[in-house]
């Protein structure tokens, strides 16, 4: 018995699946592991992804690297662009361009992902980088427009 | 006696100089010492950087995490934008955009960042990416293009 | 008698004359004449713009040209940057970064820009495209992130 | 009998049906007719096209406007991506990105478009903006780097 694929999208994307997916996808990933990257939460077309403030993320002056905000900016688009896919695809990033507002040396940032647009052949996403400072103040640091693709699952 | 700012921007960027100049500023950049990034080559107006493929820069398919493409683009195009200054400013990146071309699992990664328009108040660069492969196989992995403005060195 | 900046930008940027002095600087884009572009509507750190559908502004299939809709986004975030800086100086695109997502062959494009980051030396600002149909119904068209530079105005 | 997709490329990209293919569907553009634009040179992989200087493609101080210098861009790498492409096929542009370099208010403006990365989902190209002043000098002013999808032709 065959389910449309309607149907398993409505499963795949259930909060708790959804939840589990990305979870275990972030997971998968060995950059993010490696520098702290955590979910905090994801629906269908968002996603918000935490990553502390560490020696392992730093450029020469102390704050926050450029790198580790754009790769941070990438993966919360790009989950924000899986969350609305069927399961058995996910998304690879044609492009993306990223425009930093501010410089921080603690706390820690997060990025939260949106879908623009859904399509066939690209979705566009935006996503939009916070520090949160250790006393809680949240501050916009950087924005960020992309392109991506939705591809067959391969793993 | 004051030297005039060519005559400092020349002593500043003598090869030698420049070299031990941009190894400084890299070393004083956690992600990039995690990640392990070394300087290959770096001239006036242009800046090349090898990132080795290991399970610290990864995606959940296993492969070059966009982000680690993303900052070592990034850090090409920023010393190459820096190698054109004179001592005492340093750069920081206002913009970049990038495009993903192909993904590989193994070898590693050049990013060759050059100069397009040195400015006073912003400085445009591209970069493009190179998977250097175990047998010495080098491909275009992706293009990148920045926008930096340049800031008195705090440090 | 001097009068402070901010003095200065409060009165250069009061309602009425800060439309007045956009609508003046669209006067003197020969582009924006010929295409038929006027200001809907600005405010501090935000402008609209409209471009109705003809045949000078389309592309091969008879659509809206995505030159258009570039075009029509730049300047809508440009007068955005315009409306938060003082009288004396004006912006320079810097660069932009246009996602399209839909066409058009009818009816009219609005071009809504806002300003995310007023700087110094660069302002960030996105626009968002709308196209409006004939019987009203609006949809977003396309997306934009763009970097402007504030300089003393010339003319 | 049935050619072979990579003999009807073949002849669709022989030199001068290729350039007779771009030449028609720029003829096709209203917006670059009433501009001025024309077809300089087409290859497989490359497309120059010029922009006369006019009181049509100007910006507020007199110099060629950025929305026309995109728009310029845009279809220099748009038909550069044709240009790879079988007959039957044409391309939408998915997103670019100009950073503009130099203004000018004489002349007219040369842009080459070049192919980065052919694909079967998405095109990458680059393109250069040359302004060639009335005494031939040639001067670089604007650099674009944008992603193009292949779609059936429609018309």
């Amino acid at each position: 018995m065959n389910r449309s694929t309607s149907d398993q999208a409505a499963v795949a994307n259930a909060p708790d699946a959804l939840h589990a997916r990305i979870e275990a996808s972030l997971a998968r990933q060995g950059l993010m592991q490696h520098l702290g990257a955590r979910l905090l939460r994801v629906e269908p077309g968002l996603c918000e992804i935490a990553l502390p403030y560490s020696e392992r993320v730093t450029q020469q002056q102390g704050g926050f690297h450029g790198g580790a905000m754009g790769a941070l900016a990438d993966i919360a688009g790009g989950y924000a662009g899986l969350s609305v896919l069927d399961e058995g695809l996910e998304v690879v990033t044609v492009e993306y361009k990223i425009n930093f507002l501010a410089s921080f040396n603690e706390g820690e940032l997060h990025a939260l992902g949106r879908v623009v647009r859904p399509g066939k052949r690209v979705i566009v996403t935006t996503a939009e980088l916070f520090h949160v400072a250790p006393d809680g103040r949240r501050q916009s640091c950087a924005v960020m427009q992309q392109t991506l693709a939705p591809v067959p699952q391969k793993y």
